[in-house]
Parts: structure tokens; C-alpha cells; sequence
């Protein structure tokens, strides 16, 4: 076998265990949020045939999918969001009860120009409705984002919300034809907040040839004053539906406590195709700039893409990517590089068979325990506590072991103490409590 | 948009939440189990440089690659294993603290033909031992395995071990050349368990080309007493290692109190190319027809293919999905539509925020809860919870609320009472865990 450099993919990432620990807490911990409003996990395949998702993104999405053709010739692409294998998952199983409450965490592909913050591999974590219209379910997407943000230790964030009905109504105002030229407009407007007003101005007299007015009119809406909304679109039944809708999801979440951490943002413009609704878009408050670490919206007309008629369904999306590296950055979690609060050491040979029942016994107490594996010279043992910052040292030598003990070392303080085998466990579950 | 069939590649899966909620509580369980040896979770991406992985699973292996050419022309393959992707990680990061104790729980790709309990895409669970040459480190990923099934629920399973060290001598005695002939014969071998003795016999005639006098010793060695082990092998030190080590593994094993978990099978071959020390496969006593659940060994050589020094490596890798199935059959897992535990029913607008309150805490409480989402009449709003299996529904109307109270049914007793707002968490829990 030939010597091979070890080298990985541009845009992807290893994550070691000091960073993926910590991130694999915070990903349990949203499946928790999620379960606990009633989602269940849907799992689908990374590979899909490729006509599932092409169309699906518009044309900058056909572009960033990674698309081949398999050992059978099949025209193939992994999965670039959760949204839509969801909705080919629906289609495919009509007789699921509805309302579907699904969740799902798992990683997405996009063949992007890496940047800082944007992979070419990145997790998922979905939550979608399918099959609910009332506003309800809008609202309850947003309250379950607010919980997982407040579940990890944020308090300080806003969801902005906007209605796809009302940049509809903006742009009948505009005469810009429905369908792709408006599209092409809401892409646009989706990169103010990375390119800003000047940059967006120029795309839109350049790209979509529209006139100053036109461009004037646009951002007189994207600055408006909520209260002045039923004016501006006094004459457009589908602004004035998408205003009411704005009212009543706010309404909802102020029953739910959530009236600080929602607000209006005409701006917010949402980038894929598929959304009809309420569309929403999430900021840290103390990192504004990392941008959006959750987003989603009401999309009614996707899954009929697949047959059928049409079924409602909204969702929200966090980016786990960017909230995993805004937590480092706001101190809400630290790098840890082993789950082990405890190694048993093995003194000698004649030890070793009650150094493994004292290390299961601390497992089944509940303890993540590692044993020592080999007969090294103790202090080598203490060191591999050090460096993988294991907080207790259990030694147990022949003389402790012959009268029921071991001895327990603190490493944080220095201390430490013989204790009777079946009370170790306790002793250090008594020592980490009181150390919190 | 064009319409578009909804369909999904064969041999690949959709896992429905009725399914994926048990599921996903497996791979918690197994994530807490490989926690609590002090394993630490490491991420790596699905793609990988083709070259990383060619060479490594043999010829068969390397065209089972779902391999192509990316956006960049850049040569690329799904991983089909998370063992190289480890090896990778190690070559790459030569600073990391040995031992580097790993799990990873991932997708893996391999082009099969799919057949029953065979797919293209499955879930791998790895734990690994890298930078250990202690036969500990053996005995610990059998340990491990070990309390992941029986966390499961699994007490009747058996885990065969062998050693390629014996497997070698077995093959230099029968005078067939060392490297690609020697590995080839191994992979016939593997095939033992699936296409039985005769067929495996014609192979070694057919294919590798072996004389009737060479394929007789290999099956009376293949069916050898253990006991006769150091015999057969008197004039072969590597022969002789070999059994040594596989008893110095039974004896840390039966140190652990798993003597009768383990037994030596001399016809274990496992197919990869890079194992060179200890081997060995698991099957349910109760389900040997589905296979090797849990399989792995040592693999000394393997991480030096990506330059440096050679780094012992240990590690074992359940087949999840297997598992899974295999569970299902005897009864040790349940289907189950939602993980809620409590509907909170909207009696009307003017509730609406009190049930809000209530629902939110019950969560708060522990309890996975959903909100009925929308005013639909409460029979209809009922029958939701008997869809999903809910097992308690509240149901707060006007007058109930007015008194601060809620009336929690219970649907497997049929019957129901009127608690206090605050109450009705412990009620249902009272409920919950007298039923269990």
C-alpha cells in the first residue's frame, strides 16, 4: 500500500473531540428543546436523485449542489438543505397523520467559495410543521427556536420577522413580473446585510435593470415603519392579508412571553425560493455580525411540487455551525477534550482486576470513567489526567485495596483522600456538586 | 417548477419518526456508553480525496467508492468506513495526546448490491484506541462493545475472537505468499458465515488457486480445539505471539467478569486489509442468522500509511442498523409516532395564552409537551393525541381556569381529573411512573 499524504478537503472540517464534545452537548441538548415542543426525528438519506432538488434553490443553488453520476449511472446529489428531502419525504407517504412535527440534525452540502464562516459541509438542525395553516405553527417554530437559544445560554438575541406576501405587494407595486425577475429581486434584497445598501442599490439598477425610482420606492419599504404598513399597501388585498398575518404570529408570541425578542423587519428577504409566508431571520445581539444563526418560513407550495395537492408547511432552521463558533466566542462554552471525570490507574498486575470493578462500579454510578491501559510508572498515568483534564485520580495499591479502599485524588485542589470503595463514587459526585 | 416523482435511490432509507425516535434513542444510549469509558466524540467530513481511501478495503472495497469528480475536478469519495477518515485525523494532528480515545456515530457509503439488511447508506458507531499497544487496549473495545448491548438490553450475544498473527502463520505453514495472495485468501474466508463451507472451498480451489491437501489443513485449523493451538504452532514465533496475546485478552476479559461473553472461533477472518492483530465479530444468540452486529480488532500498520511512524490502533464498530433491526425482532424496542408525553388542548382564543402557560410548564418540568395548533373542536383536537400516541391530553377551558385548575385525561385509563395549574406536572409524572 503506498504512502499517502493525510489532507482534507477544502471547506471541510475535522472536529477533534476538545471542540467536538462541547459541540455534541449543545446538538443533544437542541434535539431536547425540539422533542420537548413534541418534534420526533426524521432521518433521510444524503444522496438524493438529483431532479428532487434541482429547482428547488434557484439557479446559484443548482450550481453549489454536489452532483454526480453513480456506479449505476443514476444522476445523483447530496442533500444541500433538510427542507426539501422533508417535503419529498411527504410526498412519498401520504398517510402520515397531519399535522407533521418533525425534527432533524444532520449535515448539508454546498459546493461555496469557502470563507470565514461559510463551509462546504455544515449541520443542520430543522424544525418543520407540515400540514398545519393556522398562524399557530408559525409561531410555534419561532418559540422553539427562542427556547433553544435560550437552552444554551443566550439571552440576548431578536428574531426579525417579515411576510413574503408584502415583498410580493412591493414589487406588483413596482411592476416587477412575478415569478423568476421578482425571485431575482428578493435574492438580492437577501444580501444587504453581508454587502449593504450602496452594493444592493448598484445590483439592482445593474442586474435587474430597474429604474432609481423603482430602487427608491424599494427601500422606502425596506425602512418603514410598521405602524404606517396598512397605509402603504391600502389598496393590495394581498399586503393588506400579509400585514394581518405579520400582526397576529406577533400577537402569539406575546402570548407566549416572547414580545421582546420578535420584531419587524421589512428587509428580511429570505433567499430561496420556496418560501409564501412569514419569513424570519435570527441575530445575536452581543455578534450581530456572524449574521443570521437561524432562519426559516412558511413555504405552502413546495411538497405539491412533488403530486398532489398542496399541504401547508413552516419551519426554522438554525445554522449549529456559526451558533456552535458565536458560543466560543461569547465564553458560553469552553473546549474540553475528554468526557472522563474520573481514571481508575492500575498500581500493578496484581490490582488490575480490582481496578476494572472499581471503574464500573463509577460508571454505573453515573460517572464517565476511564481506566489506565498498561502498567506505567504512576506518575505517567496522573499525567494523562492532566492532559486531558480529568478532574479525580483513583489510585488503589495492595495496601488500600486490603482494607476496602482507595485513595481519591483532587487534581483542581491537590488534595487527596482514602475513601471505602463503595463510597468513592459518592465522594466525588459530592466534590464536582460543590464545585458548581 | 416542473413536478417532480417523488421517489428515493435504492438502497437508501427514510427513517419515519415512528421509527427514528427509537432509533435515536439507541444512538444516545450508545453515545452515553462509549462516554462513560472516556471516549470522546470526533467529527470528520463525508467527503474525502479519493486517494485517502483507495487501497485500504481491497479491490472489491475500492469499487464500492461512490467516487467522482467535484465541482473543482477535484478526485473525491464518500467515506465508506470511519476508520481511515480516524487514521487520517491521526496523521494529520501529530500532536494530539496519546492515547487518543475516539467515537464517532456517522453515516457511511458503500455502492452494494442492496439486499435484505444490506444498504447503501448505514450508520456506523465507532469507538477506537489509537496510540496503545497494551493488549488493554484490546480488551477495553470488547468491554465497551460489551456494556453498549447489554445497556441495550441485550444479555444472549457472544463475541469470537481471533488473531491475524495466527491467521498468518496459518497461511506461511500453507506456503501461500504473504501480502496481496495471503489477504485474498483471507477474504474468502470472511465469507464463511455467509456462503457456508462448500462454497467457500471451491473459492480457495477455484479462485486463489489452492490444492485439496492445503484447503483440508486450513479447515482442520479453522475448526482447531484452542487447546491445541500451541501445538499446531510449536516451530512459528509469530504463531505462538499470536496465541499468547489472544489468552492475555480472554484473561483481562474474564478480569471484567466477561469470561462467558467471549470465545476464541479460529474461521473469524474479517475481510479489511489492514487489521494485524486481534480480530473479532459479536452475534445474538438468539438472532445469529442476521450476522456480526459488532466487528473489529487491531490494526498496527494502518496509520503510518499516511506518513510518520507506525501507531498501534485498536477499535470496534457496531453495525447499527442492524442492531436496530435486530432489536425490533426480539421485542427490546417499540415503534413510536411522537416523543410527547402531554397534548395541551385550546379550548378557545380566549384560553389560548393560559395553555401556552401550562404547556410551557409542563416542558419546563421535563415533560415533552405539544400545543394543539389551531381551534379545531376539541374531539378533533383529541384525536391527535390518539394518533400520536400521546398518553395524557389537558384540557383547560373557561371555568376550569377561572379557578386556577385544568382537567388532565388520562386516554389508556379513560379517566380524568381536575388538578391545579401547578399540580399537574407531578400528577402526570405520578402517572407516568406508577405505570411503569
Amino acid at each position: 500500500m503506498n504512502k499517502v499524504t493525510p489532507r482534507i478537503l477544502k471547506g471541510f472540517r475535522d472536529y477533534l473531540p476538545s471542540t467536538m464534545l462541547p459541540k455534541q452537548r449543545m446538538l443533544d441538548r437542541i434535539g431536547q428543546v425540539f422533542e420537548s415542543f413534541g418534534f420526533a426525528p426524521l432521518a433521510t438519506p444524503a444522496l438524493e436523485y438529483a431532479d428532487i432538488l434541482l429547482g428547488k434553490y434557484g439557479d446559484e443553488g443548482n450550481k453549489l449542489l454536489y452532483r454526480f453520476l453513480d456506479n449505476g449511472e443514476r444522476d445523483v446529489a447530496l442533500r444541500y438543505d433538510l427542507t426539501v428531502p422533508l417535503a419529498r419525504v411527504i410526498g412519498m407517504n401520504k398517510s402520515l397523520p397531519l399535522p407533521f412535527k418533525r425534527y432533524q440534525i444532520a449535515p448539508v452540502w454546498r459546493a461555496e467559495n469557502p470563507a470565514r464562516g461559510r463551509f462546504r459541509e455544515f449541520v443542520q438542525c430543522d424544525v418543520d410543521i407540515v400540514g398545519c395553516p393556522d398562524l399557530m405553527a408559525d409561531a410555534e417554530c419561532l418559540a422553539v427556536g427562542a427556547s433553544v437559544l435560550r437552552a444554551l445560554g443566550i439571552e440576548r438575541f431578536v428574531m426579525r420577522v417579515n411576510h413574503r406576501k408584502l415583498l410580493s405587494a412591493l414589487l406588483r407595486r413596482c411592476q416587477i413580473p412575478e415569478g423568476e425577475p421578482a425571485l431575482e429581486v428578493l435574492r438580492v434584497l437577501d444580501k444587504l446585510p453581508k454587502i449593504g445598501e450602496p452594493a444592493v442599490r448598484q445590483l439592482l439598477e445593474t442586474e435587474n435593470h430597474l429604474s432609481q425610482a423603482v430602487i427608491d420606492d424599494i427601500f422606502a419599504f425596506l425602512k418603514l415603519d410598521p405602524k404606517a404598513l396598512n397605509d402603504w399597501f391600502a389598496d393590495d388585498p394581498e399586503g393588506l392579508q400579509g400585514a394581518k398575518e405579520l400582526n397576529t404570529v406577533l400577537q402569539l408570541l406575546a402570548d407566549q412571553g416572547l414580545a421582546d425578542k420578535v420584531e419587524i423587519d421589512f428587509s428580511i428577504a429570505r433567499g430561496l425560493d420556496y418560501y409564501t409566508g412569514m419569513i424570519y431571520e435570527t441575530f445575536l445581539l452581543d455578534l450581530e455580525s456572524i449574521g443570521s444563526v437561524m432562519s426559516g418560513g412558511r413555504y405552502d407550495k413546495l411538497i405539491s411540487m412533488f403530486g398532489g395537492d398542496e399541504i401547508p408547511a413552516v419551519g426554522i432552521s438554525l445554522g449549529v455551525d456559526r451558533l456552535f463558533s458565536a458560543l466560543i466566542e461569547l465564553n458560553l462554552i469552553a473546549e474540553q477534550p475528554s468526557p472522563s471525570q474520573v481514571l481508575v490507574t492500575i498500581f500493578d498486575e496484581s490490582c488490575r482486576a480490582q481496578s476494572y470493578a472499581i471503574a464500573s462500579r463509577l460508571r454505573e454510578a453515573g460517572l464517565p470513567t476511564e481506566l489506565y491501559l498498561g502498567l506505567d510508572k504512576l506518575k505517567k498515568q496522573l499525567k494523562q489526567a492532566d492532559r486531558n483534564q480529568i478532574p479525580f485520580v483513583v489510585v488503589a495499591g495492595p495496601d488500600e485495596l486490603a482494607e476496602g479502599q482507595a485513595t481519591v485524588k483532587d487534581l483542581a485542589s491537590g488534595t487527596q483522600e482514602r475513601i471505602a470503595i463503595e463510597g468513592i463514587a459518592d465522594h466525588i459526585k459530592n466534590a464536582i456538586n460543590s464545585k458548581r
